[in-house]
């Protein structure tokens, strides 16, 4: 593209090194920002800088959060037995809002991943088999999406723990509530049958 | 959504006030940001505020310009005697990329659009009007897009223009280039016919 101005043309291509914002878009959105106050071009960049040079990570969990350790591992209501690993933030906050799980979370940081060149070091693996030999956590729960990095990552972690006296289980999987038998998956059928639970236990939830 | 983090509530509410980032947008870019080096966030800050602060309108056409005349404006080549009216930057860029225009722009700014609030005074209409007085320009040409607010724009500025000897056309609206007869709307093949050329005019481009 042609721009008229190498200031704007900077801003474009800033703004397009975001994931999925063509050079289209980040025009858009910046001409968007040129026509409103600049209090809003302000805000905005203040915000990044202020996360990006003041956030911190629990340093239990992992998860991002203002303080050392974040709200939910310091949580005294929360089970310190029951331990949930995830791959980011976003799978905690799906988590937390069904306000089904009372226990606490292990934030990996990503999956495993020798395409993208993410391997084991670069996730807090080690963190988390360190949490389990201090003997506290009861059931390690992996609910990692089920895709190939997704399973290897649960795998490489299940072999890691071996020896060490842990449950180890996996969040369910199976159609979705609400949806049609016969337009679900083959997997995911397969997977729902096999894995079927008793009619009274359906019922409590 | 129910953040762990008021610094990423925060990022996550200003990048979600951009035009068609909703607040699972805003999370994943804001996200990806964390994971980068802060380089990366500090240069998007910079660029966005950088050109918020120092960008200039072409004091002529009111494009975009990091100078007071835009380059195009400046550039003894081409004629002062046509004025195409467009209505941003990216209208100003798709012409200048077929390389099918030597004249001058013209940039509103805007549409008339009284359900969004914007009148003819938000526009540079009148800037328009005044350089049409001086007597240089011979003949504007209408560019906007051929919506309903296009087209009352157009209308009004060929109103204000009464009683100035001046040429006024618009660009030529048709089946594109390329585009099949059978799957053109009704009213572009209308116009298409209506408008049709000398055929040996079609042969010169």
């Amino acid at each position: 593209m042609d721009f008229s101005s190498k200031l704007l043309e900077q801003a474009v291509a800033e703004m397009s090194q975001l994931p999925g914002i063509g050079k289209r878009t980040a025009l858009r959105l910046v001409l968007h920002l040129l026509k409103q106050p600049a209090t809003q071009t302000q805000q905005l960049a203040e915000a990044l800088l202020d996360l990006k040079a003041n956030i911190k990570l629990c340093k239990n969990c992992h998860n991002i959060s203002d303080t050392e350790i974040c709200e939910i591992c310091a949580n005294p209501n929360r089970t310190r037995e029951l331990v949930c690993v995830v791959e980011d933030i976003r799978d905690v906050m799906a988590i937390e809002n069904t306000g089904q799980y009372r226990g606490l979370y292990h934030v990996l940081g990503g999956k495993i991943s020798p395409m993208d060149g993410i391997g084991p070091s670069q996730l807090t693996i080690k963190s988390l088999i360190d949490k389990v030999k201090e003997g506290e956590v009861k059931e390690i729960i992996f609910a990692l999406s089920s895709t190939l990095e997704g399973d290897t990552t649960n795998f490489y972690i299940f072999r890691q723990l071996e020896g060490i006296e842990i449950k180890t289980s996996t969040i369910a999987r199976g159609i979705s509530v609400g949806d049609e038998l016969e337009y679900a998956d083959e997997v995911t059928l397969g997977r729902s049958i096999t894995n079927r639970i008793p009619f009274e236990s359906s019922l409590k939830s």
